[in-house]
């Protein structure tokens, strides 16, 4: 393998300066509680990473600490669910933001068991279960998309299955109700199961910024050359996280940060720079949406002094 | 055991025509079909009961046939619930109407998984959890009082119950949202269980005209002259079942009909007519509200020609 | 004219034994405060009075002072509704309770326009709607309705009138929405209007208590021996009474009181003991839920001690 | 004046052959019907402009016909409330897309008078209410900006302007509302006689795609050189119209045709490509979001061919 081009000086000196503006910024949020290993994390973890399609990556901070990625793998498990199946999922699952708080029943209800965007949980527990469908086993498929994006191997944090498991009363209502208006086509517990097994999922910062590098590549896998998703789809599942990937507060992400986000609650978001890059922060304590508050201060600073927003 | 004494004659002959005229109203209904045994009712079939507080009791068409009581229950469940512990009671279920379809998620999130009333499935489901703490044997003691009450060895339709289970994906949503919100003390399928079990309950309407007469005397059982509820106890689980028992038709109840109901979707209601006597009618063919349409025309006409109202 | 009959004394001695005990618990309320006639009056002021349908009547405080009766003259409108066009007024305005803040616009647009009951802010504006088709004079036949039931000379607050008109942007709201679903057959604001007109009614708690015996007696005035409504048409009045007449409180009210009751925010409730006594009680300081809080409470101890639940 | 550069020759001949391909599409929409002069347009009529930052532009089919904008306007309003006084905007209206249709009163009153965004009636009646505060003539200032960016003197449809106002329930009801939540500062009619006023406008699709262009062109009317906004308010604006501006179809817009755009119920939709160019198409029937059917078509294939797609 070839040393990877060096990522520009002067772009590593604005993101340097943005992580000491915004990381003490962290202590006005709140780690997430409901499990808790969420819970215990230390509050003072910070990393970015930029992963230019050259391959170049600058990462600052904790960069190489493996957190819980949580609903980051929405966009992974979506992309995958695109390359089986694109035209049923959108008969199952809706595109457009939710407008409600992210693990709302009120929406589902009204609208007969079709949740609104792949992004919220009820979307994302959808999504599960067509992978069972479509794969034969749909936790290690999913495993292996993530490892070769990242160019690591991507395992799970089993304390953390455990308890997404015991503590899931609310999944467990969403998957429930959707059954009950026919929008699940296994077993409840075994959808619930490779959902879970997906919200356990540990990565660093530096595997995140290079794993979504595809989507900023037209769909190609800029390490390895490969096709993940067509351009079009790559696109589409983009859009889709600028509408839909960061709960309740979309709207102001793309008002502030101007880039399609994931977030979730263990405290990290991805960012996608078409043509660009791909970025992860990752800082535990959240904001009343429940998105990492400096994380979110970080993107907000970096699109700016970077000019990188896409509007 | 004494004769009980005879009917009045008059108002049998009411009864009968009563019967006559609103049978063939039925037609315009339809039978429940969430699950196969319901489905599969023969909805030609007709019962009304009235049973006077001496102990006599005037009878009409099928009223010694057993059928899935359902929702009915849930008033010997709610006077169970009363009897043992009502302070903790209304601090975890409301007694205001839904205003709402009977199984809706919304209500019970927004007011935070606190059911509207005991009368809704979600209520219900509060009051099956309430019962597995206070009771050695919850099932048992139902059923025990429930026997006691009408008079006969009360049981259940296994194959209602295993329907009931294995389709209630919309309760284990309720119950699964609750448990979210800590409303349940116990583990979701135990708590369903209890309750499953509850709404498989089979009885005649002969059975639950005496059985429901405690509510119009003033909680004292009479046929057995013993005491069930308080008097105060009684007329609050009466004002309840008014303004409560009958899913979203509530007023609708009080308006045309101005009895206490509680109806069930096997087609049978119960009615109170205070210090007079108990009323079963059983008619399998449901209106949109979910209650017997030709149980409704009965208790319409037969408390109108009896001036039987209680406004 | 006759001298009237001598209230029962034991009944006397008990209802002026709850009013001392009743009296010091307004302290805990609140008086309404959105236009200042109703925010500067003396939360001091309690009366209560009961009429019996001999035409006895016992009063005790302020029972001769008269008071904004708000949200009362809405049955008075309903019964006039009833009497010139019941069947068309069902079509327009439904009966059954609101279970949500009594001027909620959210079950307004989810109901195209179709109020859920005449008791709440929206339906009571349906009724006032229909009254301009049907009377010559909405106005002038409402307040002589009252004046004749009451046996007094009924007038309006003009100063009441005035802010009501001036700060009623919610009524407003309530009265566009339900134009745009065609459901008010004149120009909004002569709707509005009249209905502010209605709101700005000024009686004593004794001509109340007076003026409702016609629904405790089958629909005719007690006083004059006149049918107001038939005895059918004063049985549905009562029940509508009963599941809607106390806001979001109406299962609270059947629960603890057990009696039809209709109250406003100046703080007076009507109550109707059928076949018995019209009652009203005024103590301006409001719960929560927006009904006289020692109001309220006179009532639950009134009607326990007197044996005069309904149920 | 300089003769405008000309239009690139290939990229016109794909928008004459998407012209082509998405007329016939029209027909399954339908023309908005709630005033008679939107219902009596010719559901014939088609435009689609394209207007390059260097003034060059591609017109085809009826790209000179006035049409009324409508809510297109929404995009110039709040255009002029960011120029003067964005902070205070933003307290007052929320910039997160509204998950529900585009008149809702439902999300207004849960969120106490805050409406969702500036993009949907409620928002744009309090920026008409802003603008009352911050400009002498609101209705003339708005004009002047339009005619100015647009090149062309902009007018209004008296006949459309009557008719928005007799038949503006629904807006008065909204207007109210807020009113009723203090988030209106001036009377509620002189506000909505300014949104009338704005809705009522009248321009060409030639006109609008270049009006449009400081919004590609960060913040700088390419046509003059005068800056309308900074550029990073130009941004945020054009992230509302991606988030907010196509009513509940805002993810579908995105996913679909991956640009910022806003519609009106006349049938036009404006779209922005960022440091490129704007582009109008007008064609009356809509789709059931209340877009035009043949217009989002039309987006939907030049983004693809010309890929012009932000993401």
């Amino acid at each position: 393998m070839a040393t990877p081009p060096e990522f520009p000086s002067e772009t590593a000196t604005v993101l340097d300066e943005v992580v000491e503006r915004v990381r003490p910024t962290a202590e006005r949020g709140e780690v997430a509680t409901y499990i808790p290993t969420l819970a215990g994390i230390d509050p003072g973890h910070f990393a970015l990473s930029v992963s230019a399609l050259d391959g170049s990556t600058h990462a600052c901070g904790d960069a190489d600490v493996l957190f819980s990625v949580q609903s980051i793998t929405k966009i992974f498990a979506l992309t995958l669910a695109v390359q089986v199946t694109e035209d049923h999922l959108w008969e199952r699952v809706g595109r457009e933001p939710s407008g409600d708080p992210f693990n709302s029943l009120v929406q589902l209800e009204h609208e007969r068991g079709i949740p609104r965007n792949p992004m919220i949980n009820s979307g994302a527990i959808v999504v599960a279960d067509i992978l069972l469908d479509k794969c034969d086993d749909a936790r290690a498929t999913l495993l292996e998309l993530m490892s070769e994006l990242s160019g690591a191997e991507v395992g799970i944090d089993e304390e953390v299955l455990r308890s997404e498991s015991e503590t899931g009363t609310r999944n467990r209502a969403l998957a429930n109700l959707m059954a009950s208006f026919g929008n699940l086509h296994h077993p409840v517990e075994q959808v619930l199961g490779n959902y879970f097994h997906q919200s356990s999922i540990m990565m660093t910062a530096r595997q995140l910024s290079r794993a979504i590098g595809f989507l900023a590549n037209d769909g190609v896998d800029p390490a390895s050359g490969k096709r993940v998703l067509s351009a079009s789809g790559a696109r589409r599942v983009t859009a889709v996280m600028l509408t839909c990937g960061t709960y309740d507060a979309a709207g102001e992400f793309a008002f502030s940060v101007g880039l399609p986000c994931k977030s979730g609650v263990g405290g990290g978001i991805v960012a996608v720079v078409p043509d660009q890059m791909g970025i992860c922060v990752w800082s535990p304590p959240l904001d009343h949406a429940g998105n990492s508050l400096a994380g979110r201060k970080a993107l907000e600073q970096l699109t700016t002094e970077l000019e990188l927003s896409i509007f």
